[in-house]
């Protein structure tokens, strides 16, 4: 008789979105009247920009030609984007990274997912607390979870790093040593940033203890402030301990084009194995390659053009993410992120609870965020707002709000 | 300090395709006058049909747009898809399976090394040899193979079954109970096909003991046998033991944009828990969707034109298999499979091993095929040839094989 992954039953389930849907579900049924504005989830809204468009076009027609058909991909990714990539997201910012230290893939959630796989079982791992579901979610699956505590809201065997007003939002460095540290910067949820000599100390503990840096880099593109770090690798010694997940969904707008990546330097190398060795066995025994025109839609995200056209779709976002900081200033709110990252985090007015808040303002301005104990115990009393709207559903939301006052 | 995932360093490594590679490349560095012939790689050549290409340029366009963009797919497939392939691949075939119970994924090869993710560490797994090369080796790398043996050239915790001319490359139901079963038909590499009888008798097995069967159905376009089972559901009780895989890539040639599907049905229990709902986790958890264009060229897939499309694909490679089957059996061959699938699996003449014919028809005929035993001990002694090439090359590579006899 077969016995299934138990591991999985451990998870508590993930009824965040669900339960967020059912509430405006029930909430428009009950006001078929009201206009809801949805400032909740990650997604993005503006289309693919021509630049891109052009290139998937072209990419299909040569699909269509004998002379000019691809099947199977590279397992690593085409040259031509492993390239773009290495010149423009690396050597131009000064980190020492080349074309085959990139692994292309579809997308970022799938490898922060994935990579947890090359390592033991019996590895700690650490994460911010509140933090992106899929670290936890992953880990837990494959056994490293330990025991779920309903009261504590979190696994036996996972180190949490709490991310609170208290502390900036910036994770101290655990006493016990973990193995694997999770760490997304610009942060999701909170839009906290890190600068390079707070991250430079996270890269120098890791190397020294022989720990694994997992760096989510997947916001960089929001990043305006001088001197933060776009890549980890901008930071000495992280090419002994730090792997290095980008995706193309929140700058060229790709959440449902898929495409992102994954850097392993060859430097990384523990137990005399190396990681970039493991990777690569992983990504060709269980993967197949992002499809050939997705990757030409990503090689020209570097374009001159392309480059025009993604700045301006990030500048549309952060518009909306100044519209939203200011006007909730103005209304009393607490308020955090936003000014280089697409979230704002902002603290519950009162002793409202996450969720309290929710029901608040959906009722009052029809206006959906995300509750910020959605994310862990330490997003109690916060809430999210996402930049990802309109620019007139974002002004109109942030007037509502601004009208009831905090 | 971090451990690795030892299991990878128990894979003997995946030498398979890089040696012939390196074979190939010094043959053509020795003879640059000699036009080698491919007939090894199990890759399609064929491009893109219009019906095809019209529906990527035409998401492409609606991706372009704001009204008609999309993000994020929903987790397990956009229902036009999995409605499509609910009526054509199981409704119009008598088979009970909902379009809830089909998981669009990037390909069968990803669902094929992912699907073991859900089943406990501590299951046996059995299958055929010679046999795909994934299936082990995710199941190795999750901890399921035990220790290699050189000598015998397998894992000490694998059940294998051998498929050889003796038993007509059908596996026999093993002594021991295995708990996951893998079975592919249309066969790789064997090209052997399955009856409806003899799989009834593998679905009875596992739902008297409880096991799982992962039914690889990526070549059953190829099927033109009367009779031949298209699906694992055409048998009775495969709803409670069976999960199936298809690919788009070698019936629409989508080797390159990434397409298939895992039916899981609903009514798959084991320890009270749905395997339905455990799949449906990992999907949301470590997957992020199909590209929604790649999803809209898949519905074509299903359209008048491009059904009739497909089998004119499906004809070509078709009439290039029964080229070389007629052809080998001329000169002297004895040959297998090819009637119903793409693969023509050959027994090396005389005393020669697989590696041994791989040189003697790379060197006297300039034509490269797969040795058996890279699939597998039990493929020692056999050679696969693959219908994917040129109409012209293939017809030539076998002109040049028959002019040598046997």
């Amino acid at each position: 008789m077969i016995k299934i992954n138990e591991n999985y039953l451990k998870l508590p389930g993930s009824y965040l979105f669900s339960t967020i849907g059912k509430k405006v579900n029930a909430f428009i049924q009950d006001n078929p009247d009201k206009k809801v504005i949805r400032l909740g989830i990650g997604d993005v809204t503006r289309p693919l920009t021509p630049t891109i468009t052009d290139a998937l076009h072209r990419a299909v027609d040569e699909m269509g030609k004998e002379e000019t058909f691809r099947g199977y991909a590279p397992d690593l990714g085409y040259d031509f984007l492993r390239n773009a990539i290495a010149e423009n997201d690396y050597k131009a910012r000064g980190c020492d990274i080349t074309a085959d230290e990139i692994f292309v893939s579809d997308g970022a959630k799938c490898d922060s997912g994935n990579i947890q796989e090359i390592f033991a079982l019996d590895n700690t791992i650490a994460v911010c607390d509140p933090v992106y579901p899929v670290y936890v979610d992953s880990n837990v699956m494959a056994g490293r979870g330990g025991q779920y505590s309903e009261s504590a809201q979190g696994f036996s065997d996972i180190i949490y790093m709490p991310c609170t007003a208290d502390n900036e939002f910036a994770p101290e460095i655990p006493k016990k040593v973990p193995d694997i540290i999770y760490l997304c910067f610009p942060n999701n949820p909170t839009g906290a940033i890190i600068n390079k000599e707070d991250l430079q100390k996270w890269v120098d503990h890791a190397n020294e203890h022989g720990s694994i840096i997992i760096y989510d880099a997947a916001y960089e593109a929001y990043i305006r402030t001088e001197g933060i770090p776009h890549s980890i690798y901008e930071c000495d010694g992280a090419r002994t301990c730090a792997i290095e997940l980008h995706s193309f969904s929140k700058n060229a707008g790709f959440t449902g084009v898929r495409l992102g990546y994954t850097v392993v330097p060859k430097d990384l190398v523990r137990e005399g194995t190396s990681l970039h060795t493991l990777w690569a066995r992983r990504h060709s025994t269980k993967y197949n390659g992002a499809p050939y025109i997705v990757q030409r839609a990503g090689e020209a995200v570097y374009s001159q053009t392309g480059k025009t056209e993604i700045r301006g779709l990030v500048d549309h976002y952060m518009r909306n993410a100044s519209y939203i900081l200011s006007g909730l200033k103005d209304a009393g709110y607490t308020v955090y992120g936003g000014t280089d990252a697409p979230y704002i985090w902002l603290k519950t007015p009162g002793k409202m609870t996450s969720w309290e808040f929710f029901d608040h303002l959906l009722n009052t301005a029809n206006v959906v965020g995300t509750p910020g104990s959605g994310f862990g115990p330490h997003g109690e009393g916060y809430f999210r707002l996402t930049a990802f709207g309109s620019y007139e559903n974002t002004v109109e939301a942030v007037d509502r709000i601004r009208k009831l006052g905090a």
